[in-house]
């Protein structure tokens, strides 16, 4: 066991402050991660404020971690000290069930475990990213190519997963119509992923003021969904709509965008169920999906796709002592498009 | 232009009451049916009732039509005087549109033209099947194979494309794991029809009330609803869930009865929004969908694969006088399975 520096919360009131958390010792099937970046999640803030149920403190977040691997255990074979890594919302799960043996560990039937805040399986509470250093089993573990500005792919570890696996499973690509509903860390990833699989792209957001982000980034299109007329103008467009906004839409006006057969996916949870009309999916054999993450093998699939196809995440690089800040201005949707904290600053 | 005997609603709070409507005159494409049977759908008294929007009355209901051709415009091609065919939720559409090329007519761009009630394409408004004849183009006429039950097919002009389309698009079918909610005049055709396919077949009943029935047309499990158990034993059960409910149900528990990637269908349309938890749909990439009827091709498929596979639907056959009382049986899910009305009672 060794102790290292992180940012945590030590209640669900107070703000982030520099402390020393525990690391396991490096095991058969671990590697050592010397952390060089994290981004900086929306979750993160709703985790260590105890809004999305109750949480042991102190609690180090972090679920979008890249550095290097400083050791490895004795049984270790994907992974060599020195590798480019990177750590996303899971470090482990049962491996045995059905799901995981599908390569599905975000939909593990013991529940995967999460990065922070989670029972691990030695009966420790994880901890994330927010610090210098952390211990995760070598298949949790992902290679981020080289090619990758390595501040700017944390994110692909959340952000661009949890966009990655909705566009490919729901098809997105040549000759199909993609609207990406919300224009902040997530749909700034979306869009990007959306347009490098060929997919036609819309935004659909609030305001028009991210606009000309949107179509440098890949959008073809970008509409305000405060504009009533936009919804009418788009009726029975789109094969596919991912929604970013963790917030309460009005899913049923979305629904109506969607063409014969199309599917809105979900990748944020509000807290209040949504309301739903029937008839928005009957009368277009429309369906309402979520989606969750994605596994280990896809998400490397994903970080090689973003290498291939050179996306990354547009970022703000921060210090640690801009973390409570940060946080602020997430809330207020001032990050264009992902705080991310130089770990050097938690030394 | 006709008149014939048929069975009308004058008015959203009058019983229907025998009358006489116009039939137009048999154009190049159209049929003219001597109707021998029409089934008594939960929608007919919807409609007449003016519950789903204004109406325009007397209109005569029905769109669970069977009876022979006795007639043939100059330009008929596909039926012939003598045959036994059928007629179903529509009998138009705009034929130009993306979808009526598909064969996808009931989700026309222009709207199809519902068999009453609707606006026909020469401005008179339809009249349905509680008459002793109509005069359909024959494009929207199925042939009803000899070894159907003539009384008992009626039903499924819409009972059962309504469930049959739905299966098969999502697959119902050897291995998979299906459930029916609602065991009424849909429900025991979706039990017949997923079992047909191969499927393994559950009922989710409010009560066991027809649990005998429920196995003996094809179901190899049945389950009450109002048993919260239910909920906690089938947790993560099922590939496919069909909603033959219209009444408002707890989406997000049913949500939560299906495995990973599953499907939960909705046939019919509460007139409330329905509260979705966004996480029951994320915690397993599941969808909630929406299908409406069947195009025309896919009734006949659906006819034909009935024949092949003995399906018809439980019926009691009732006189025209008997109109009134059924409605209110059915309002008291007192019927097994569908009425069906003898048209040679409205002669």
């Amino acid at each position: 066991m060794t102790l290292v520096n992180a940012y945590a919360a030590t209640s669900a009131s107070e703000p982030l402050a520099p402390t020393k958390i525990e690391r396991r010792d490096v095991g058969p099937h671990d590697v050592l991660i010397e952390v060089k970046y994290a981004g900086i999640c929306h979750s993160d803030i709703h985790t260590v404020r105890g809004e999305w149920g109750p949480v042991q403190y102190p609690l180090a977040p972090g679920h979008e971690i890249v550095g290097f691997v400083t050791e490895t255990g004795s049984d270790v074979t994907r992974h060599q000290v020195g590798d480019r890594v990177g750590v996303g919302c899971m470090v482990n799960s049962c491996r045995e069930c059905v799901h995981c043996l599908q390569g599905e560990e975000q939909y593990c039937l013991q529940g995967n475990i999460p990065t922070y805040g989670g029972l691990d399986r030695d009966g420790t509470i994880t901890q994330g990213g927010y610090s210098t250093h952390i211990v995760v089993n070598e298949d949790f573990v992902l290679r981020v190519p080289e090619s990758l500005d390595f501040a700017s792919a944390a994110p692909l570890l959340c952000a661009g997963i949890t966009t990655y696996s909705p566009l490919k499973r729901w098809g997105a690509g040549p000759g199909k119509k993609v609207a990406v509903v919300g224009m902040g860390g997530l749909g700034h990833m979306a869009v990007q992923i959306a347009h490098a699989l060929g997919a036609e792209v819309t935004v659909l957001s609030q305001t028009l003021s991210k606009k000309e982000d949107g179509l440098r980034l890949g959008a073809d299109h970008y509409f305000a969904t405060s504009d009533p007329e936009t919804f009418e103008r788009l009726a029975g467009s789109f094969d596919l709509i991912v929604n970013t906004v963790s917030a309460s839409i009005d899913i049923s006006a979305y629904l109506m965008l969607l063409s014969l057969n199309g599917t809105l996916v979900n990748v944020g949870a509000p807290a209040e169920p949504l309301p739903v009309k029937a008839t928005a999916l009957i009368t277009g054999r429309r369906s309402f999906a979520g989606s969750l993450i994605g596994g280990i093998r896809e998400t490397q699939e994903m970080l090689d796709f973003c290498a291939e196809h050179g996306v990354t995440a547009e970022t703000e690089l921060i210090s640690a002592d801009q973390i409570n800040e940060a946080y602020e201005r997430v809330m207020a949707s001032q990050v264009r498009y992902r705080f991310v904290i130089d770990a050097a600053t938690l030394a």
